[in-house]
């Protein structure tokens, strides 16, 4: 019995409205696996007062069977792992840790999340010029998929052109994706319409269109109906800007793609199954509600 | 959906063939709580290394709802525990911790677990004077339920009067029940047949009768018709005194009795729900074929 339930849990800050537990538990249960996953979070108490290592060892002493690891701890966590995916090595980062024989493997989900997301939404985009809204917070994760997720061409704009410019430098370099096949290059957001206009797609990776912060990042009106718009804001699932895409007759995938996906990813690491996307889109969205 | 899952373990040494971990995990899922229940053997890696203290630290800080605690730790636990049930109080041994609101909560189910078989298997079982073969390991729990379940006076026989004689003074002692209301006495086990034809139940609580032990602890000719005996027993589950006492025609109790009714009383600690005394019952046997 007890080899056949799962238990999962997440490292990292700010995580207690996080919706990934409650895909995990629901598609383990749907297969037949009865699943635990718990929040740990490193910015309150008891948590808040232990390093990783601590908390990692004491997963593996009391039967974890894998852990996801956000903000801040996803370089961190490297050195303590037994092994690691050689694309998570080369970005630098890990989402995933699978604990098996007391050891330690980890993985990067968040990079394959974008193009688990395209995928299942959009499986024909074009891709071979995209922009990016935004080099802050998840930029980094973004582009990574979004590379990762085969476009050619990625402008990544910034009311900051330096961290636009600094993350175009870090995704080249640490790109899993083979060198030369690829660009990245950041843009100033004054700049960015003339980038837009000659886009296939354009992704926003902003704040702006949160329900505290509503609005959109750029001015909607050059789009075209031959563009696809991606969002990574899932609060509200239907941001302005793809409402407005949308009129316009543009393909949109809505927020939930990437954390979906990652999602999707991540249990195929922990039990070597294919999770069901639609179900756990499903569950992702039942808990906005 | 993560409040709605149930995280335990079992902290103790030798635990690996536990059936807890299955009755609880079966019998959370059964209500709609699927339950996730970790063996933390303390006589092997890694948890060999950790002190208690810190195992029931980690649990709290990884999200656990609760623990059972077994030999050897059920003594030294009481110490780290924020409050303590007045009856495991008494008695100076826990097997049950609650977790909520990052508090320690301990209970002694092993107490009430030998009652709540009975009052499953034998609800109207005469309970005036009962004999118990056997002092050591098991004995002082064994010894305990007796007592709690009602017995007036228990006889405790042992190959070594003495230890028969300090385990009666340690229950008379530390019982929970109202003092002089029940006595506890120690014989020698070479007058136990005396005590036996002159007692209403009997029950084994040596290892006599196990697989790798064959036989009986006692003469079961002497057993009457109108009696009950009871085997703490459980592999195999018909031992060969419960075997001779039916063909006598005497009530009897197999060794799943204490173990389910532990279980059925902690995922009350728990849960605050009753279990299902038959599903555990039937997920303990499933767990030995």
């Amino acid at each position: 019995m007890t080899d056949k339930t799962l238990l999962l849990g997440l490292i990292g800050h700010g995580i207690a409205k996080s919706r990934t537990p409650g895909m995990q538990e629901a598609e383990g249960l749907a297969q037949g696996i009865p699943t635990t996953y718990r929040i740990i979070d490193t910015g309150e108490a008891p948590a808040k007062d232990w390093a990783l290592k601590d908390l990692l060892d004491s997963a593996r002493t009391l039967g974890f069977n894998g852990l996801n690891i956000t903000h801040p701890h996803k370089q961190e966590v490297l050195e303590f792992l037994d092994e690691v995916d050689e694309r998570a090595a080369k970005i630098g980062a890990v989402n995933t840790v699978v604990i098996r024989d007391g050891k330690f493997y980890g993985y990067n989900t968040d990079v394959t999340g974008f193009g688990r997301g395209l995928e299942q939404g959009l499986p024909d985009a074009k891709m071979d010029n995209v922009v990016q809204v935004g080099a802050g917070g998840a930029g980094n994760a973004v582009a990574h998929s979004v590379i990762a997720a085969g476009a050619k061409n990625l402008f990544v704009a910034d009311l900051d052109p330096q961290r636009a410019q600094q993350l175009a430098e870090n995704v080249t370099a640490s790109s899993p994706v083979e060198a030369g096949t690829f660009t990245v290059t950041g843009v100033d957001m004054a700049d960015v319409e003339k980038y837009i206009v000659e886009a296939d797609g354009v992704i926003n990776a902003t704040p702006v269109g949160m329900a505290q912060l509503p609005g959109t990042a750029f001015d909607t009106s050059i789009l075209k109906p031959s563009q696809w718009v991606s969002d990574v804001i899932y609060l509200p699932l239907e941001t302005q800007l793809l409402r407005e895409a949308k009129e316009i007759g543009c393909s949109v995938i809505d927020g939930s793609g990437m954390a979906v996906g990652q999602a999707l990813d991540a249990f195929k690491c922990f039990t070597g199954r294919d999770a069901s996307a639609e179900r756990m889109r499903e569950t992702f969205i039942a808990q906005g509600e």
